[in-house]
């Protein structure tokens, strides 16, 4: 879907300007060029006027300025992955690609801290730290792919974060170029720190509205020394969600609590060859890691507290081989919705743990209404469910029946004190649903500070916030 | 010490407005009765115009328009134990005290979420968590009379952030008005959320400056089912900051690595009996809390990452008699500070974990050439150092240089990439300093924010930031 896209040439001036601030070979304007940064995960696309590859904080700072004199959009960009839109130039501009800056800058072991560019690959910085011991927590399922910049851009985490926090609680400090085109530097270099206000989570999950980020001080864990796997499989998905906030109740958390419901594990039996209880209507796989010495212990009181009336079976996996075979299921429900159906919606939807029953139990009441066939998976234990809804785009009687019942799941989400969005954050996609989470007086709030941040509006203008 | 304080009158009109808004038996007005709330533990006091005892969101909406229109500062005060002034109404205006607004509205287990207002006191929000098999981090050393408003208003940890973080990465959502005198909600009930700009952390820390929380959503942890207690004793004090670095490069992470250094512990000496070998130049308590399966292995895992050639004795605790009196020496700390010298400068400054040795170093040296003692003790596994300048407040001479010392204190931290507050904040004993660790774009940033949120600029003005 391409959207709405003015682009007006870029006049000889404006091009020979932006050349001046890229410097040699980081600048396109040939409309053939700058398609490939004109989309992202979404489907979405809009031509740019011009792309900038980032090369440090000074051009970025510059960029800035000369975008705020012309009135010209800004938008930041890693690598593309991100699912709604929060990419895509579709007021044309300038995208800014960060790929090229992508420098590992510093690894402290004795700090637990990282420096790095934001357009590192997460999987990247994983080997780096690794290297040292340690891990940066946020695991996007597009790790191996998606930056780092990305992921502060979105708060995007993935299903550690039930143990270890999202970008927000694993970062440290930032170096950001804010609309008013002046570097700024966040945070600290430590675990704690109260001097000014918390400029750094602000900028975290801000979708690149408030600033550019080209510097990031990130927060290190000591790796586990191990892990393990286990698969619970449930009669129903009642027993499932009493499941879940059992575990999450009891003093063991685990570092995986992920979720599949009876449409999910159906869509993996015509997929692929499925080795769970021909009764299972919902999946649990739970993963714990930590210190050698207690790791049976704590499999054991996940499986102690997982077990249940509605509980079929739990496994746990002896050695990589069966962790592999465990999490067969789950890796399989991806390709395998591609394949049944090419045009889906998939919602990042959360709600109190204590409310997952209740909410599944709707969105089926929902897929019954409708007619719509609503396929659930996610990370349960922090409440935040992808919620698929498979339509045939060629019937448009049913991508109507489907866009009704989105709106009628987000109430649902809403009413049960949910979010529309846990980690893959609004873009163009919710953008005209924020208002219907957050209040009148709140997003005045944030409209102020966007325009203190911003006061031109070149900063990806119309992502995030309601126009 | 009293500030600056114009105190004009409150006319008989303005009386009669707050009246209105206060509710009855909610204001105060006579000196005498206000005296109480304009002082804090930074031995700073200023008499407030008036005192309003908070009740409801909408009152303090109600009250934040009263004090806009009339551009009367309005000061929110938990119970007073802040160390910097934050409170002390130094311009006049009105003290907004949160003490009986003190209710604890809802503990959900499944959720692991307390929904709270600001006045209640951390030490029964502990006992209400503690009866649901839950906690919530952060415990300064006040927790039995300071109130989460308060530790949210200055994002006040202590031992435990080492291992569970801060305010900031414990509070889920606010209900708070900014200086526009709406009501705001913030955040989530929910771990993950990214819907809107992070309101939550932006206020959390803020010192009253851009909103007044009135409700929180804090999330809670499960209490862990076992702690084990170390003292681990030093030849000097390199050793025991290279024993701190060790121990937070491994993979378990205490849940307190609190330091005392060598003028600490002969100040406890002249105190009280003391049990550490003689040679003893620098002490480290370490705790580690978890499963009770793994919980020797884990208190042997820190004893082995204490070891090193400087470590003169480790003493593990085998009850709860023995880590009482293992922490004995560092809780004889205070009333020594106290009875030793009546006056002293206590700051709270963080560097790296890195360079604690050479900012422990530092520190000595600079007592050497400004002849002041310096007495240290901390969270070292944060790098938050109290550092405290004891001197004879009769003395001018010595006051003069205490404060040259105390500056170069601050340059040392700055210089090795530390920050000038961890936990105690800035209000007005550290406002003249921020601008040496913020600069200039950075700070005009949080103006501007400021200026969004409290346009009036009512919110305790001329606390947190330079003026």
């Amino acid at each position: 879907m391409n959207t709405r896209n003015p682009r007006p040439d870029v006049s000889p001036a404006l091009r020979a300007h932006l050349a001046a601030i890229a410097g040699p070979g980081r600048l396109l304007t040939d409309p053939a060029d700058c398609w490939p940064y004109g989309y992202d995960n979404s489907r979405r696309q809009a031509l740019p006027q011009a792309v900038v590859f980032a090369a440090d904080t000074g051009q970025v700072a510059a960029l800035v300025r000369l975008c705020a004199a012309q009135g010209l959009p800004l938008i930041a960009r890693g690598r593309g992955t991100g699912t709604t839109g929060a990419t895509v130039p579709d007021r044309g501009g300038v995208v800014l690609s960060f790929e090229r800056m992508n420098r590992i800058l510093r690894i402290a072991p004795g700090d637990r801290l990282a420096i790095c560019e934001p357009g590192v690959v997460n999987a990247d910085l994983q080997r780096a730290a690794g290297a040292a011991g340690l891990f940066w927590p946020p695991d996007p399922t597009s790790a191996a792919v998606c930056t780092i910049g990305g992921n502060l851009a979105y708060n995007s985490a993935g299903p550690r974060a039930v143990k270890y926090g999202t970008p927000r609680e694993n970062t440290l400090g930032l170096t950001a170029v804010t609309g008013l085109g002046e570097p700024i530097r966040t945070g600290v270099l430590t675990t704690k720190g109260v001097v000014g206000y918390d400029l750094t989570r602000l900028i975290i999950g801000s979708e690149g509205t408030l600033a550019l980020i080209t510097q990031a001080t990130l927060r290190l864990t000591p790796l586990p020394e191990a892990t393990r796997t286990l698969r619970a499989a449930y009669r129903d998905i009642q027993s499932a969600a009493a499941a879940v906030a059992t575990l999450m109740a009891q003093p063991v958390t685990p570092c995986a609590l992920e979720f599949m419901d009876a449409a999910a594990i159906a869509m993996v039996r015509g997929y692929a060859a499925v080795d769970v209880p021909a009764a299972t209507g919902a999946l649990l796989m739970i993963e714990v890691d930590g210190a050698r010495a207690g790791i049976e212990d704590a499999a054991a009181a996940l499986a102690a507290a997982a077990r249940n009336e509605g509980l079929l079976e739990v496994r746990h996996a002896r050695d990589a081989a069966e962790v592999q075979a465990l999490w067969r299921t789950r890796r399989a429900l991806s390709p395998a919705l591609r394949q049944v159906a090419p045009k889906k919606i998939n919602e990042d939807l959360v709600v109190p743990v204590s409310r997952l029953a209740e909410f599944i139990d709707g969105l089926a009441r929902l897929a019954r209404e409708t007619g719509i066939r609503i396929v659930n998976f996610g990370h349960a234990g922090n409440g935040n469910i992808h919620v698929n809804l498979l339509m045939n785009p060629d019937d448009p009687a049913e991508m109507a029946r489907a866009h009704a019942c989105l709106d009628a799941v987000f109430s649902l989400t809403l009413g049960l004190g949910g979010t529309l969005s846990g980690e893959h954050g609004v873009g163009l996609e919710k953008r005209d649903f924020v208002d219907r989470e957050l209040d009148a007086p709140t997003l005045a709030v944030m409209a102020a500070i966007k325009q203190a941040l911003d006061p031109a509006g070149i900063l990806n203008p119309g992502k995030a916030l309601p126009s």
